[in-house]
């Protein structure tokens, strides 16, 4: 295809096309003349990729070089091609020495009740999530922290959904592209989602303008 | 209580206290001595809000000396502080002209269809929901589109959760308390738990080192 229809297909300028070539991010396509190149699917799949990482995950240029060509190396099977992208985007984990014992046994139990062991210790979500536990324990929040296993039991719930939507997709670099898009886009939807039906269920539970107006309701003791 | 005391209680250095009390963030105590006062259940009580506005919601002094002084504003029901607790820590909600329309109708009809309708059109969270739509639109993730209601039902469980935690407390403050910690903590805990359970979910689906090592597993189809 032409430089046209991919940017029509991948939905990517191509000013910024042609900028995403000039710093090596998409292979050049094969010449057809001096100034015209013919582009393939494996183009679209990664410029889509790279749209993702550099749009939705907003990594730097440099960072998103760097990313593919790790990912290009051979032999790298897609679970570990997926954890390197959310490595990347996350950002390198805190120092775990910062975080108190108490809170990084607390995260260990409940990786072992919740079936998340396969998560090595230095993943850096499982570093802030230790981070924030420590908090939660310093603020006194001890509701907060009884409640984590009701969490995350939904938490396994939303992770499952997030891999059935990967797995909708057959080119590896497609799955790559929509777990950068789930990772960092559906925090936000979901924090939104929870915004919005916190506000109706309060809504529910503590009625204005009725009997209750003067106080808290009684009808969820 | 001496201020000793209200430290130790509230987990908050003499310090901060005495720059809460200087700011007019903390009724001044009962002057029991020209050098001493006395403090109450409601100081304790109004010095967690303020620290969780302050320390977790990241509020200004300012933001948080006017939005105190409304709180205290006779009449207000507790659905209400709650709304505007939320609203002073998310912001001011984007200008909805510049969210497509077909957004907004997705939106609308998600609200709908989930019990939702309690939430204003102008909630801040609203009008980010319709945001995030419009950019899932753009990039074209039409399956992350798709699957909308099923996170939505997962965010009226999470939303019942947060509002179980909030009905644990008798007072009004330590309500809006835990409204703020879990309102601002909440979305990041989970997001942690989200990303931990991706991974061992992602491992399990996609076995490493075994016979599928080439390609991606076929057991998820």
């Amino acid at each position: 295809m032409r430089m046209a229809e991919l940017s029509r297909r991948s939905r990517v300028s191509i000013p910024t096309i042609k900028f995403y070539l000039q710093q090596g991010l998409l292979d050049r396509g094969r010449l057809t003349s001096p100034n015209q190149a013919d582009y393939g699917e494996s183009h679209l799949e990664r410029l889509r990729l790279v749209r993702a990482l550099v749009e939705v995950g907003g990594l730097s240029v440099a960072a998103t070089h760097e990313l593919i060509a790790d990912l290009d190396t051979p032999g790298r099977h897609l679970d570990e091609r997926l954890g390197r992208v959310v490595r990347a985007i996350d950002g390198a984990p805190g120092d775990p020495d910062d975080t108190p014992a108490p809170a990084r046994e607390r995260v260990a139990r409940l990786v072992d009740e919740h079936g998340w062991s396969d998560t090595s210790a230095d993943y850096p979500a499982r570093r802030r999530l230790e981070q924030l536990v420590a908090t939660l324990a310093r603020l006194g929040a001890d509701d907060v922290l009884a409640s984590l296993d009701r969490y995350a039991g939904l938490a396994s719930e939303i992770a499952a959904a997030d891999l059935d939507l990967l797995a909708r997709h057959d080119r590896e670099d497609a799955v790559l592209e929509h777990a950068i898009v789930v990772t960092v886009l559906g925090d936000a939807l979901l924090g939104c989602m929870r915004r919005v039906a916190q506000a109706a269920e309060s809504g529910r539970r503590y009625p204005r303008g009725g009997q209750e107006s003067t106080g808290r309701g009684s009808s969820h003791a």
